[in-house]
């Protein structure tokens, strides 16, 4: 199986991107994560993107806060799938991250999450693997079925609950 | 190869979801495209999207406006990549459907891409499929090139301008 | 009298949603309340609003956050009015649930109340169901005059202390 | 039947509001239109509200844009069911008057349409009548079903025109 | 001296207005302060409104939050000046009171102060009510010479400091 | 009567401030007119209206876009109550000269008219001076008088036209 | 003295970035410019800005639209200062460009004109260049000299035509 | 070298500016700071800025909050570069100074950083005077070089980090 990269701008966003690499473990994805800055190690940055294809990556997740270039860099020098993971740090509540992720111009796409949507950025990349492997496809449909199953056994217990009174 | 398959959400999107179904054809991949609504016709979507990895689609492409809901209805019914276009109407300018579309809850991904982003769509979804296949990676990668040198290009004519008056 | 049915996107939602319930309690307005979601358990949604008039529901409260699209697929799959909550979740504080839960495109409504708004869902559904029902209607009119009241006692109290010294 | 009844801020409006006219009268439901301003007329306008049950009204359509008072003032004077459509005018592209329209505080709900929602608006108030009116309810259902297929006839087009070549 | 009126929608407002009350109070403004809703007692705000000028007031200042009617419902009924306070509340950081205050429509004006900005209301209270008094305008600009000697007090302190090293 | 200034920061901003011109022209208001920038001519518009109220003038208003100091300029420099009108320029749709004229630090206020509401500033400045001349607050009411019978009359036309066939 | 660079991300820039080029010449400041797109030729980019202090260049403007990474890309690899001007395309009004071009992460600032602001950027490229050139320093304060004696003609112009009637 | 200042509206910015101070200090910078307010203290910041160039500053730091205009205030009356620092207070997160620091008018620019981006202004300003001074401009590449290999030695600890297991 081609492996999953996870790159983050700053050691800081480690507590919102964790859950991407235990999603990526929990499908027994391959992955690498990496901290590497648009800003602060650009050359490093670009070389990852221009040689991971090379190296086995199928795909590549960015994260960033404020100005997010990090998606939007590495898009610039591989044409893999990208796919960002817009931070909320600071100020305005994350929408800086969000359009500077999005807003990419034609011909270099990044495929941008929610704000601070690590698992789903981990889920999209399995998403994007499981194209072609039947396996990590099946996998991924048991989960949402198991996902499914939770929101179904809530909405019993919810159920019961309303024989009780509610509180006014 | 997956087919990749183009829905929008109303007729009058054409004119934006277009080169959409152009890039794909420039680039070889097999597509469909639909008219399905998320709110008009619910289940004709939902169909479609659980059906579509048994009949051969390797990425959905999905576009709607306002409260836009076609991409996450796909993405509800299927786990295949679902990349999503969110369409500036009447107000708001976009803001609404790049929101509905983005925003999506922790285990259903949506990949968003630019505001009105047709091409990136589909470039995207081609970088979805090239993902597992070579050919069609190193055309992505030659159309990089010549749009590297598209811009190279203009930036001679410019240079050679420089000499010329600048208009004050 | 018809019943009404209060809808959630996740178990999560519940201190938000709670108020909701207490009001239709307090009007004796028979509901039930589920937990359903237009991504995780979109086929359930789905089913519960194309049979919910027939099975006595005269009008549905659906409230979930982000790229909220719970009222808008309870929408799609019935003609009863459906009440959509947008509930402020992490960030871009509920801005994208707004604008994914009120503008729905022509043909298919939805009643969008303030974010978190549940009491005015339960009191504006009331308010649907006393349209033909001139009890409720009173008790809709006899709770206005009691807020009303409420209003007047507190501006009395603020009155007298104005004859105290106000902090500088 | 109760009567609707569509309230226009400024005779300006008219363009936008017509549209919720037209379809009232498609679907036979009696009603009036009226011209009065939350700002200029506030007490045509409070009066009209308070006495509106009594003149046989089931529901209100409020319409009005910036600092869009006027389905609030309604609100403010009946129990009735008050439909806001938000309106786009001069400057900020609607947010004003749909901020103004939706974020009602705790005990004086106002549904809120989509920016310009005029259609919808008046498909909403019909859902509310409908809600004890089985003719009124079948025709919005039949109302849905053309509307589906409508969406069908234009994607059955759409395939047909993939044979022909797309302009890149 | 023209009393002026300081009129809060919700008793909860209390800790925000309070500081409005503590600088009419130090101007020697004769005021009143009252708890009147829009939405809640729409008559008893009009009613007020409408007599204000007879008894004797000759500004008004409202402070409401959310969907912020009260200023323009004052507005709508008296020409004397309004002064607008918008409220951050709940959601959205106070632009939705910030747009329903100062996005009035052409005829009816009100004056909208900074989100929260109660201080402000009273000193432009204070302004309009200095216009035709002589003393109550030394007194505003004796009040703005103090404030200047705070910053220059200020600026000297910190100008001392730069002597101390400046933490890293 | 004391004058009214008119201060605007551009010549190019005469189209939108012609009105409050107009009306302070059918209210017999003696004004000036002056154009003045805070950034320009920032010693000019600071002796202005450092000198403003001993030469006569009971109020300021001042029109300016994108980063809107005017206002606060003059409010920097006198006591006058000062009329803010953010113009709506370029881009962001007026929301810059907005913030930049409303979110006055405390000790300074600037009252804020709608975006481009040149009229309301007028109307303004005249309630302002009105306060102690009952012929300006009685000619006030008259306008208001009229404005109201204005909407009576577009409503009884409305009334009429209900009757002939509505275009759907 | 040193050079300055401008560098547009799009050959479809130049309308907008003309003004600049313009001042720079009115100034006599030598310049270059460049197309340079952080996306599409990204090592040409980071090269350019690596080399542009040995190169004789002492300030770099850069400009760019949507996802604005060009002025970033720059001051992620030079010590230079980097002027980035936000251009307003397609959707939202400019603000993605905005914010993607303002909120860069601490160690690698940008300077950040208004959105499409090409004069301000070439006049703060030479103000920046002024700091040690005391006859360019002279040229910019004539200019704005100019400029004020601009401002206080059309002043001027006005006060005489206030004697004309006044379009109501 | 020429020196720096720190400009910033108020006391209580202090702890987001020092910061900055301490930036200069650690790049041996000369820089006095102040507390000048452009609403409250005018002529002296007008003053300021004037006379700044003669005294020997090569670049202002202005900081404020709200409607931000100390920046401008700044650059209205010096052709030295003025680079804001948009201060996040109160309400809007920010947004409000950093629309009233960045969209200045033509003619007089503002270079603006991100919101409470102090270290940034302080390492801009540094930039600017090491345009002419070589040794300082080697000091910023130093730092940058720092910046760098501080990412990279985190991103090794990463690397070992992959090995142990990940919370899920």
């Amino acid at each position: 199986m081609k492996k999953a990269a996870i790159i983050m701008g700053s050691h800081s966003d480690m507590p919102i991107i964790e859950p991407a690499a235990a999603m990526l473990k929990r499908l027994d994805i391959p992955f690498e994560w990496k901290i590497m800055s648009a800003h602060r190690t650009p050359e490093r940055a670009a070389k990852f993107a221009r040689e991971a294809r090379e190296k086995g990556f199928g795909v590549i997740i960015a994260a960033a806060g404020k100005a997010a270039h990090l998606a939007g860099a590495m898009a610039a020098n591989t044409t893999l799938p990208i796919v960002g993971i817009p931070l909320k740090t600071g100020a305005l509540d994350g929408l800086d991250a969000l359009l500077s992720t999005v807003q990419m111009p034609s011909g270099v796409p990044v495929a941008a999450m929610a704000i601070d949507g690590a698992t789903n950025a981990a889920l999209f990349a399995a998403q994007i693997l499981a194209v072609e492997d039947r396996a990590l496809a099946k996998k991924l449909d048991e989960m949402r079925a198991e996902m499914a199953d939770e929101v179904i056994k809530k909405d019993k217990e919810l159920a019961r609950r309303l024989a009780a009174p509610v509180k006014v």
